[in-house]
């Protein structure tokens, strides 16, 4: 297997390709699911693995299967991929990186003329962003069931109300494939790891043993609008300053459960939002993560417990309504081996990582052994123009992905 | 002077009437300025100060002032009055029940048959809510020469554009009496006080010595953007983190320095406001405000403090900019004891107040002596549709008016 190389140039002239569909000014890409601009990068991708020697195929929620043969067609595919679509200023490598990794593997495995015993399916999965047409993960989640496809079907656009079903219909992606269904071997991921902590560690890879449970919640504060000037602070009943300090207990719960534990509040609304009157209303959004669903479990109750105690000493009204919750995932031991088997013959720096995103492998180890693969990015920085990795990384990743899909599919003969 | 009673009904009457020009479902009021509505109840006030047998005026900035003649037409005359515009959600008091008032003294005082030495005009001061046109308080203002007549003239509607002088001139009130420029003997103004001061002392009637100093700043707290997920607390610069600390320590700095002292935050806009991101750039106004300068400049100063602290842990940057500032105005010694012998004539439970919130009185009293008068008005609550005042409450407002009036206006034989 010695030479059984990925050529880095190739991925990074294919990602800087792919990239120039939906460009943005500032270095980034805009290429919001099922746009034109999503069907011209879905038309490339395809056109790429037809040129691989690949039969594509596409399901009735519009992901994209692009198949390279087995010796044993019987064996489960292993699968890799990721999305193509991406946020309204997103970067070049959130979800394409994974996507055009998957695609190097297979034309990395036709120039060394080898065969695998199991198929390997290169995915596309639609709306991984959410950005467009709620929830995010469309794709994929409806593959592993979370999603009825009826459902998924007739989401609509979160601005104009076209449903998905007719974008994907206009966009000539509404394919015949059942979706979902069928035994898939095992299922790997690479992507930029949209945090800071490789780059910190000086790390190439990062070998993702799960991702982190979360928990959304949003959370109405109501006190007493009033005239800034003529209201004595102790009369005030200000939900600003009573959501100030839940906000700021927020932030408190997550570093009281360090190392591993995320507490962001990410969106706020100030009703009447008026320079001198005192708020009456205050909407804020609550995203508690945590790889342990114990530990994920005390944190929500220190949070209810702190809102409740400051609701109570400003005398407002609280109401924590639970929005999303999704279970800490753990990835399956042989796929995480695998991974760290190709990490070691790569001999690349690498630690283990939690992922702290979602992304489309979480919803994949419901219903098949799954591992993730993640290379740094440059200062953490993800959903953002400025979004950036090395092709030297770019490399490494796709590398350690091409090791641990060969190392699968020739599994009786590893 | 013992027959001379303002007419509580009638006033009540009037009050109810005038009500009806902008009436909302929930009971309030949606009059703002320069609207047809506006020139509404421009109209109907100047048609019964004509049947009160006043000679109308209106100014370039479209002011307007309704005389009743005096016995020494050289002598400047006693003015009252506040303004007829309101909030987009606003009351049926919050100043219509000054100019109101005002024109019940003149019908009380044509009741009694009683000339007073010197000539009593009452004005609906155009613009002081400040909704539809900004700055607030503008009739006013350019009366005093706080702001030029031409700069008036330019504003602009917030929302389409549409300029004051546009405006004026298409209901028919650009005027042609000069601005400002003539003596006023002194300015009463009755008002709701738009706190819950006087309720909670069970006081019908408060004599405001004067108006509290203001600082209005612009806070823009500056993080770093990231991922809510991978982003490890330790290496986040939370914008809203830091602006939720600078908010609780506004508020702080309020309490710090009671009794009088007001301290709010009042708008908050996060960027890029997304559940699943760590907000980068977090925008806030701040609203100081005490009667005394000293104090208001201690204010100043704790309040730059404590940011600064914050922003330095929370490693994020500060900028404050001052964005309006209002000095502390007291009222005139002589008008304020007018105000207090009205109130001893008619045995009313008063107490001293100072005004919490701008008026027109405030402009006035940069070029008159200047007082006062506030009613409670329900639960302290004010630019609300809920807003409520009683009839007694508001008879012994106008009462109290017209006592200080006559006093004023018979200076030399009170």
């Amino acid at each position: 297997m010695d030479n059984l190389r990925i050529d880095g140039d190739r991925l990074w002239e294919s990602l800087m390709e792919l990239a120039r569909i939906g460009a943005t000014e500032k270095g980034g890409v805009c290429r919001l699911a099922l746009t034109d601009l999503d069907k011209e990068g879905r038309d490339l991708f395809i056109r790429w693995c037809e040129e691989a020697g690949c039969t594509v195929s596409v399901d009735r929620v519009g992901n994209i299967f692009a198949r390279r043969p087995g010796l044993d067609e019987n064996l489960p595919p292993v699968m890799t991929g990721s999305h193509l679509d991406s946020q309204p200023t997103g970067g070049k490598f959130d979800g394409a990186y994974g996507v055009l990794a998957g695609l190097e593997v297979l034309r990395a495995l036709n120039d060394a003329g080898l065969e695998t015993d199991a198929p390997v399916e290169v995915v596309a999965w639609t709306n991984e962003e959410g950005s467009r047409f709620s929830p995010p993960m469309m794709g994929s989640g409806a593959f592993a069931k979370v999603f009825d496809e009826s459902y998924i079907l007739e989401r609509p656009d979160n601005v104009t109300g076209e449903t998905v079903g007719g974008e994907l219909k206009r966009i000539g992606y509404d394919g015949a494939q059942d979706v979902g269904g069928r035994d898939v071997g095992a299922y790997f991921e690479a992507h930029i790891e949209q945090g800071p902590i490789l780059e910190d560690a000086e790390k190439m890879i990062g070998v993702v043993t799960g991702a982190q449970g979360q928990r959304w919640y949003e959370v109405f504060v109501t006190g007493q609008e009033a005239h800034a000037g003529p209201t004595p602070m102790p009369l005030r009943r200000d939900a600003l300053v009573a959501s100030a300090r839940m906000i700021d207990a927020v932030n408190k719960v997550g570093h009281d459960h360090l190392p591993n534990a995320c507490a962001t509040c990410g969106f706020v609304e100030v009703k009447p939002n008026s320079r001198n009157t005192i708020p009456g209303e205050v909407f804020f959004t609550v995203d508690l993560r945590h790889p342990s669903d114990e530990v994920l479990a005390n944190m929500d109750a220190a949070f209810r417990k702190r809102c409740q105690k400051i609701a109570a000493e400003l005398n407002v009204e609280l109401r924590i309504e639970d929005f999303w919750h999704f279970p800490a995932t753990p990835f399956d031991d042989a796929c995480i081996d695998a991974v760290r088997a190709g990490v070691e013959r790569g001999g690349y720096k690498a630690m283990d990582i939690v992922s702290g995103a979602g992304h489309d492998a979480v919803y994949l180890a419901r219903v098949a052994p799954a591992g993730m693969i993640f290379i740094p990015c440059e200062g953490g920085i993800s959903h953002n123009e400025i979004e950036n990795a090395t092709r030297e990384d770019c490399a490494a990743g796709a590398q350690v992905l091409l090791n641990a899909i060969v190392a699968r599919a020739n599994r009786q003969t590893a």
